[in-house]
């Protein structure tokens, strides 16, 4: 019986590429989605089609109220979502805790369904500088999960958090999903998606995908509003 | 201006003596209670009554879908909550990666307001030997809500986990209380309260909570069914 997994899976280009390398691994995958009061939530419907295609075990798909505490222009109706902007600073789109929260969600439902392998497309190159997408930050987390966990202290069962794109840049993400036979115009990235999910194309998530794809030398295949 | 606490609150005997001696140190406090699909979930009613007796700045209750993981006879409803048994294993009221969420939200939360004190009711004496209440968990999550946070890369803002109960018996923890005015008959810790709050007297958290009244030689004011 192959080993199970859990997969952080938005329904993004980068999770997306985790899941597929996830399955050619060979692992059982658990896809974990979750709606959390982002505004592009139409992601996890997308993600929802994706699972599907690919036949995983199940796709759970979780409803958070991260809206309910704010901090983000993701999720605070108050707040746009701006254009793209250079700056050395983190910008407004980072979601306070999410990283920790959707671990935490994945640790659980790990620990029920004996899946020690956690996935997650965090990358650390071509990306907004979101803290909890750090290395140290992530293995931080995997010391965590095994001594949070009833199996961590009854049967020394380590977790371990699977980052295969972590030091990736875009291009080569894209290189080796399109290697994997993924059809990117599926995944839905754009953190202003609309209601049929095409992409704005200018916001932070647009701007560093579509970069991916001129530096990959391949035709961008999203489909912009 | 006071310190800004986050306090994890469910309206028991532990978290409300946490709540109480955080509010006498002085912190500011913000009180974060989860409706999580607890069969118990009338404890969350009773802490918010709690709350406002206290006059806590703010008390958020998020509702949050830890049935849908299972794992738990506290959540699941094809398991019931059965009475204390002596055992050197971790009991089946163990709930998956509880704390880790819980704590995480509080760090999202923490993180918006500016609150870097989180406040856990968290003892290792006189307890089921759930995994995410272990000192050596506590200071693993402390480490990781600093990396995780964007206060924590931009302002080198460390989070601190407080947890004054931990290394309290019982007894100890309701003497303390009671020196700080506390009127336990108001807190719900059983697991099978019923829609009054009346305690079974025989589930883990009933048989800790009278063992510690017993040995502190006070009267029980618990209400019982």
């Amino acid at each position: 019986m192959n080993k199970k997994a859990i997969v952080l899976f938005s329904g993004g280009l980068d999770s997306t590429t985790c899941l597929v390398y996830a399955l050619e691994q060979g692992f059982s995958c658990y896809a974990l989605s979750f709606v959390y009061g982002q505004k592009h939530h139409v992601e996890v419907e997308q993600a929802g089609k994706i699972a599907g295609q690919y036949g995983v075990k199940e796709h759970k798909i979780l409803s958070l109220p991260l809206d309910e505490i704010r901090g983000s222009s993701l999720t605070d109706k108050n707040l746009a979502v701006r254009d793209y902007q250079a700056s050395d600073k983190i910008p407004d789109t980072y979601v306070p805790a999410r990283n920790t929260i959707f671990l935490s969600f994945a640790l659980g439902w790990g620990e029920v369904l004996g899946a020690y392998d956690i996935f997650l497309g965090a990358n650390h190159l071509d990306y907004s500088g979101y803290p909890d997408c750090r290395p140290e930050y992530l293995h931080a987390f995997e010391k965590l999960a095994t001594l949070a966990t009833k199996t961590g202290v009854e049967q020394d069962q380590r977790f371990k958090i699977h980052t295969p794109l972590l030091s990736l840049s875009k291009a080569e993400i894209i290189r080796k999903g399109l290697h994997l036979g993924i059809d990117y115009s599926q995944t839905i990235s754009c953190y202003r998606a609309d209601i049929n999910g095409r992409a704005c194309g200018s916001c932070d998530s647009c701007v560093y995908r579509k970069k991916g794809f001129t530096e990959a030398g391949v035709t961008d295949p999203t489909i912009y509003a």
